[in-house]
This record gives structure tokens, C-alpha cells and sequence, in this order.
């Protein structure tokens, strides 16, 4: 009989969990080869506008298999509901079997998208950030700002958004715990900071390479589909290190896949995040160097989050702490 | 809150259905071009065999849209487990959320299949059957034979299996319903019937095309890959009338991918099941005429079967039936 766990119930385990070591350890176990993760499936819809994406695979000699259903609405929030939803399905790898359903509606996804933007500056990030940039204001740029701060003691923070009220109401909710400016724009935010975090759906590049100081560091989460883009493609031509999470994915959607299109960067300069983290000599070598990670989302972080909360809440379960 | 069905209640709910009705509906609506359905998303397993395939997709206008998983793991049955499994997700078209988990165990998927090939036999069956020949002795061989009895009143029933112990156990467990032969071979069987339902997953053809009488009617339920095959490509040469479920989806799967590889037949012959079924005149128009029909499984099926599930137990759910 499959196991049902609600929300609330994810959240209270998330929050027990080391999060980014399991999604550290998906990736290694991603790069060498150890996981059966086919190309992601996707359902689109146009009235209203909303995307569903179907992420789905294994790792070998594991109890289960994963299939992962994510959606962006995006019209949502006018109805007074979470743009992004979902749940996760647990298989048993032996029979096939549904052993689990987690009702997280989207929200293990925000964290194991916040937890492998924490992970690229754990190995990637020049070690003094005076300035944070965060560009987009929504849930993913609150998860970002909190999941980095585990490598970073820096509270100097700059936001930009599309809209000025977003921009605003991140201020006010995180103002507490930051010191946090308003930038005017994305080239006065990349020129307070070396640490940049890219959050939005945008269709068109946010960031210009001339505005991109040396030694910054930039994790680009929003674009996971090939017609998003908020790096312009010069920058990863100017960067010394970029990063896929996975080499294959990004050939077909993210930053790194528009500037292959666009010939700025060749497909032997990429790394492979779960290759690069193991390896200290493609760390960054010095403060001058500037790296870009880009994140366009894959299964193995679904598989690593689902399968943790799932074994937590069973052994939980049978102490009765449920 | 989603809303969770437990295969008991799906049960239930199903025998009150007019299920055939609803799949002729739903095959309608894909040939129109009123559903979105992607290609079928797959996940192989080795360490014991087993494929998962994720099936998804919409009807346009209507509330939600399916995301059907269903695994075959045929190792399955020497732990006493079904080697069908699987669940079926209702999303909201309007806004992602999950509106309703259907654990049916794989039991939807056998019931959708077997109203197909009922309304396969509806369609393009002859008038009058002598002899109904059943290839496989499974699930599907089971409820196959229950399901086109809406169709014709014939009781002779010849079964050929590749282990004899499962079609003995066929005709012991439907003996009562109907006067059941196990064919030596299947020359036997396609010389003694004129409507054949094969369901196996066989890799190599099982019928011959110099066995098949005029006036035969097949309709091939078991192949749904592009390894899987149980008719000779030649049958469908000889064949009057080539139906397939989805012509897209039979140019990569099934008997008609085998076929057309083969260049027995060409794609303009060959219709597609929910345009055929509106049009009398590309129906069978004389007793001698052989059939076809090449059953891969379309996600339009699952969007109608779990809809009609979902909002039957929706509506008793209010009348306080369950």
C-alpha cells in the first residue's frame, strides 16, 4: 500500500535534513554515470498559459525509482494560489509498485532547486563576497538568499525586479535579516556584487557581460527551458569556468544551451557539476576568476530529496512520531 | 486537496461505467485534434527486467489533464504480485494542482485496453463469428473476451498459450461462460476462428499470414514497443482494413511500425480508429474482408477512464455513498 504524505508533513522533515549533501551526492552519483535519467517530458498548456514538466529515473541498486510531476502556472498567483504545484511517485525498482505519493505541491522542487544553487557556491564562489545579488523576487529568490548562507557570512544584498513592488515586498520580508538596497537596475546590481543569483522566467538575457565584474560567481536558476535566457551568451564567454548540471540537459535548454547556439562558448569547455565538485583543480583558482553555474533542474535532485524525506517519514512512522 | 481513490472504490465505480462508450468518445476527440498528447515517456529496468511508461495529456476545454504511469514487471507473478501496476493523476488544466490520485494498481489500464478492443470488434468485427481465438492467457486475454461478448453472442472459444499451463487455466476459470479448445498451435486457432485477439508480449510474430481466412477479423492488443510484435508483417498486407489507435504513435510501436519497416504496407493505407469509426464507409463492407486494428494504448484512453472515475466518485462522494 503506497504511503501518502502530506505538505506539511514534508515540510516538517525537510527541515531535519542536510539537504545539500543529498543533492551533493546525486550529482556525483549523476556524473558517473550511476543514474538512469531519461530526457525530461513535458506537457504545455495555453489557456491560461501554464507548463507542466515530468521529470522521472533511478539510481542503480536504489529501493526506488522517481517520477516527478511540476508545474508552472503562472496566472496563478491572481487566484491567490502557488504558481508552481506538483507532487512526487515513488516505484518500487523490483516490481514497480507505488510505495509512495509526496503531496509537496511544488515545494521540494523550490528546495532541492535552492539546494544545488547553495551547492555551486559551496565549490564555486570566490571566498570574500562583499555583495549578493538576487535577481527575480519570488519564492526561489527567498530560497536562494537563505540556502547560500551556509557558505557565506555577507548581508549585503542587492535586489532588481521586473516589477519594483516585488523587489519591495522581498525587501520588507528578508529586510530583518539583511542589509538589502533596491537596485536600479541589473548593471548597478552587478557592479555592488560578486555574487549573483539569477531567479526569473525570463525570455530575454537580464545581465550584460560589460556589467560583470572579475572574480563574480553566477548561479543562474531561471531558464529550464529553451527559450529562456537571463544571462546574456557573451557572458559565459567571458567566464573562466562554466558549469552544467548536467552536460547532456543543457545542450537542449538553460544559458549554456544558448550560448552553444549563439558559438560564444564550445561544448568542451563545459564542466559537469557532479564531475567538478570532485575534482579541486576545476575549483576556481584565484578571486579573479569568474564562474557560471547553470541550473535547468535534474531528476537525480528529485530522486535524492524524495527518497530522504520518504525514508525519514517511515522511520519516523514507525516510532510513532507520525 | 487532492482527492485519493483506492482500487476497491475503482472497482466499484467501473461496473457501473459504460466504458466502451467512453473510450469510442475519447478516440473521437484525439482523430478531431482536440487532445494534446506528447509522446509516451519510458523508464527501463534491468535488475529484475521491467518498463515503466508514463502516458500524459489532455482534451481540450475539459477540467484536467492525466498523467497515467503504469509499469510492467513480468517477474513480478513468481513473488505472487501483479506484474501490471501503476496510478493515474488528474491535474487541473486551469491551474497545475493535483486534483485527484486514482491507485489503481494497473487495473484502468487493463480495463481501457480491453473497451478498445471491444470497440474494435463493435466496428469492424464480421456479422456473424464462428469462432473467437484468443492468443495469451492473461489479464488481458481475460477481460478481452469479456468485453467483446457486448459485441457477438458467440461462445466458441479456441485459446492457444505459450505454456499450456496458462491457457488450461484459462478454460478451467471461464469454462462456464463459454465452450473453450486449446489449440494445438495458432495455424489451429486462426483456422477455426474468424475474430482473434492477440495479447501477448511476444518479440516474434505468432500468427502466419497463410493461416488467416477471409473474413477474419484481428484486432493486436499485445505489442506497445518497438520490439514487441505477435503478427507477421504480411498479414497486413493481405489485410482489407489497417487500423491503428494513433497513426503517429504506430510509426514507432506496435504491429503497424513493423510492418511499414517491412514495407508491407504503405502509410496511406492505413486509418486511424477514431476517424474510421465516424465514417460507415471505411468500415468492413462485405464478410470476406480481412481486419486489422493495432492497439498500442493512447493517453486519451486514461483521460477519459480516470475522468469518468474521478467525477462518479466525485458526485457519490457528495451523496455520501463513499
Amino acid at each position: 500500500m503506497a504511503i501518502i504524505i502530506h505538505k506539511k508533513d514534508i515540510e516538517t522533515i525537510t527541515n531535519t535534513l542536510d539537504v545539500v549533501k543529498a543533492i551533493e551526492n546525486g550529482f556525483i552519483a549523476y556524473s558517473i554515470g550511476l543514474t538512469v535519467v531519461p530526457p525530461v517530458a513535458e506537457l504545455l498548456f495555453e489557456k491560461p498559459k501554464g507548463e507542466t514538466h515530468i521529470k522521472y529515473g533511478y539510481i542503480k541498486e536504489q529501493d526506488y525509482a522517481i517520477v516527478k510531476i511540476a508545474s508552472g502556472f503562472y496566472e496563478n498567483t491572481q487566484l491567490g494560489i502557488s504558481s508552481s504545484q506538483g507532487l512526487m511517485i515513488l516505484l518500487s525498482q523490483k516490481t514497480g509498485e507505488t510505495k509512495g505519493i509526496l503531496l509537496d505541491e511544488g515545494y521540494l522542487t523550490n528546495i532541492r532547486t535552492a539546494a544545488a544553487g547553495a551547492l555551486a557556491v559551496k565549490y564555486f564562489a570566490p571566498k570574500s563576497i562583499k555583495g549578493i545579488g538576487i535577481i527575480g523576487s519570488g519564492i526561489q529568490a527567498r530560497l536562494q538568499l537563505r540556502y547560500l548562507q551556509k557558505y557565506t557570512s555577507c548581508k549585503q544584498v542587492w535586489i532588481w525586479n521586473k516589477n519594483i513592488e516585488g523587489a519591495q515586498k522581498f525587501k520588507e520580508e528578508l529586510g530583518n535579516d539583511f542589509n538589502i538596497q533596491i537596485a536600479k537596475n541589473t548593471s548597478e546590481l552587478a557592479q555592488s556584487c560578486n555574487l549573483i543569483v539569477t531567479t526569473t522566467p525570463s525570455e530575454n538575457a537580464l545581465l550584460k557581460a560589460e556589467d560583470i565584474q572579475q572574480g563574480t560567481h553566477i548561479t543562474a536558476v531561471g531558464s529550464d527551458t529553451p527559450e529562456k535566457q537571463e544571462l546574456d551568451s557573451t557572458i559565459l564567454q567571458k567566464a573562466d569556468i562554466v558549469v552544467a548540471d548536467s552536460i547532456s540537459q543543457c545542450k537542449s535548454r538553460g544559458e549554456i544551451y544558448h550560448a552553444l547556439k549563439n558559438k560564444t562558448i564550445s561544448s568542451e569547455n563545459i564542466l559537469e557539476l557532479g564531475t567538478a565538485i570532485q575534482n579541486p583543480s576545476l575549483h576556481r583558482t584565484n578571486e579573479n576568476q569568474i564562474s557560471v553555474v547553470d541550473l535547468t533542474g535534474v531528476a537525480v535532485q528529485d530522486i535524492m530529496i524524495a527518497t530522504a524525506v520518504y525514508d525519514t517519514y517511515k522511520n519516523n512512522k514507525l516510532k510513532n512520531n507520525f
